[in-house]
């Protein structure tokens, strides 16, 4: 079985290895899940079993692969930061990609009665990932920062959205025209006067999406010290939040 | 919410467009699976049930995505080749590795049970991926003969191997060190004389593999024509495999 | 001196080898080269001086770099082919674009005097380069077909233009608007009925710009068989020429 | 004259923007210059005239792009280190490489005469080019102390072999051995004691190579503040250097 004649086409698989010394961002996003959270019946606008399910996924990811520093998700994406030492498969970017998209992915499908319990998961879901490098601390912060905008300027609207349809029975159609031009302030007042719902007071996990990092902390028992996955709802457009969080990017472990 | 103050980030995601005009080649590899197998119990030298799984959820990847063309499987890995006209994702490099990574995944987690039945999964699965372009249809079946040749080489051993183990009482270290250095007629031999076994008899999907491929067949009843994936298990190794089939390779459909 | 201390910085050079098996197309293009023109006197429409020069720099790059298969050139720009199973440089990159960028420059520069005399150089010309792959040699005849039918929109629309300029006394913008809008067929019949002009008579390198090629010619001394390079000025939009010409492209030497 | 139906080619032409906010090396190398050297009659173990052309031809390059933020050169090599939030053609790839590595061999053809008198070029070099990205500061200080600290121990290296050669009367090959495996103190000490040559003394040009940086200095007559290019041969490996220094660094101009 001559397998070397044939064994010329792996030199067609080109080097794909990252730029050393620079922080690597794998983000995964739901393939159709609109599509998707319709099918299983998602409570609008946010259904707190996905976005626990999500949560998990990530922290399983984060569990197995310790050049991990942090992940951040909203919705129906997640970012994972690798150290911008990580030398994990010598940072070959197709490998980095897959292996956190498969573990995140497998997860997803692995945990869902966990969350989701008697709402059955009805066909494998697919989730898309691409990688993008950051050369700077502050370039990675801005990411976050702007992963985080994102959830706000979303869940803002869509919490008013979906008042609107389910309380004010608008039909989706004249929700969305209702809110065309509108600002933050405008959809704060339409809660809070149309609705009496004060958008404060919705859960952070709603508003500011969830970071997980690594900490360690002293187990009241032994006294030893043990390194944890916590997750954190605060807002990472403060910068005050840096100032005590960035030691968590400089040192990781 | 300033968000645009960060979007810049964005910028960051560089363009990863794959050459037009050649074949795209994405292989998934199970991560660990030796490990994995012994965890579920795998049969040795092959679990049927296992390569099933495997059959089925590739066969699950190309009934989502239609300029796939064919895909072909041995043991834990997965090759998916997409047209060469594949215009999907307009051929960025990540979306299609990870889609067909991550839907791999999700169905091998989500139809386990079908095929697995009682033997429960106990963990999430790993896949990782590579992306490869071949620019000619004679490297992209050079392809696939060096992948099956790979299947032909491992199946003989490891069917030798087995059978030292589970009928010869040799331990694995033995049953290693009698194979060192043989070649394929010795193990034929071996199986033969030893264990009155032809490797000729093997199950074809253990020697060769599985190739799934696109098909029109006409429907008896309706007389229509009709769709279908197809597995086959034939020896992509003889030439005269390919002139019937690689009308398959030019004209996808 | 402790060098090895920096010496980590060498990991950061990407590999930038090209997928093996496609057409390798370098392609040159002078930098501000209506203002060097300018500086230089260079006759419009065309000044057989500068073409000559470009050929000739071409020459120099085809007899050091024996992969280079043929080059295609034509006002201030120049393609270079290097053959699908070239393995200079083992087919990195940047070593490829570079030495063809810097032989060709250098030429330019050092044989200027052969063809423009008197007429001085001023200063250092700038050409910049791009590399692109071709996986087919369809694909690689479209290429040249799509740089010579350039070669023919823009020499037709120049000969008129510097007609209606030189010889009908129309200022530049005057001549820009009566072209606009106008077909071949209309500059055609300008250049005919107006200044009695034969377009058609117009020399061959003006209207096809020039390939370069190796060919084995007999020695008429000798009798003995020679390479050398040949320029050529056909009509590449012809299949007919492919016919007789892609034997150079399939067996080079 | 269809064009269009060969334009589809140029989508072949892949994206080759390198990711924002890092340092951007391109490194020239002569190509063959040994042979060149002797072909064009340089002193050993160095000739000045050689290094002046190759300075004057960097400043030639640093004059037209703006970009660029300092220069470096030694031997036949000249690095050119563009500004971290360079935009220069979008930050294209073989644009950068290119027109560098283009202007740098037009001058050094160009200017020649300028340098080498009498001494003819006998027929154009070729230098090749290389282009890599530093993320942080310290790697980019790393990158210009790795060229530097080769310097040395190429030039110690060299000046005590060639003096061994011109002035002991060795043959090279007894000159090699005679060095093989001897420490810098080693070579030290054979200059002083056998040649009474005190390395220290040897140019700085020739100990250290050349920086070529931007710099403001105030016109004696005019009083006006103008901007300049000079050329330093300073030790790069002290870290003194670099606190003075690194604001051109990160205060382009």
């Amino acid at each position: 079985m001559a397998k070397s004649s044939f064994e010329y086409v792996k030199t067609f698989e080109l080097d794909d290895t990252l730029l050393p010394n620079s922080w690597i961002v794998v983000r995964l996003d739901g393939k159709c899940f609109h599509k998707f959270a319709d099918d299983h019946n998602f409570k609008k606008p946010n259904d707190i079993r996905a976005l626990r399910l999500m949560n998990y996924s990530a922290y399983s990811v984060l569990k197995e692969f310790n050049e991990l520093l942090l992940a951040y998700g909203q919705s129906d994406e997640y970012s994972f930061i690798f150290k911008k030492d990580c030398n994990l498969y010598k940072r070959r970017a197709a490998k980095l990609l897959t292996i956190v998209n498969s573990k995140f992915t497998s997860s997803y499908v692995f945990y869902w009665r966990k969350f989701f319990g008697d709402e059955e998961l009805k066909y494998p879901p697919t989730f898309d990932g691409r990688l993008v490098l950051y050369p700077s601390q502050e370039n990675l912060i801005d990411y976050l920062k702007w992963r985080q905008a994102d959830v706000h300027i979303n869940n803002l609207y869509n919490t008013t959205f979906w008042a609107l349809v389910l309380k004010g029975n608008l039909t989706p159609s004249q929700a969305e025209k209702r809110l065309s031009g509108t600002l933050s302030a405008d959809k704060n007042e339409i809660l809070f006067k149309e609705f009496g719902e004060n958008y404060n007071n919705e859960p952070e996990i709603f508003k500011r999406g969830t970071l997980l990092t690594r900490k360690c902390i002293i187990d009241e028992e032994s006294k030893k010290s043990v390194k944890i996955i916590a997750d954190v709802h605060d807002d990472m457009l403060k910068n005050n939040f840096w100032k005590d969080f960035s030691v968590h990017l400089m040192k990781p472990k």
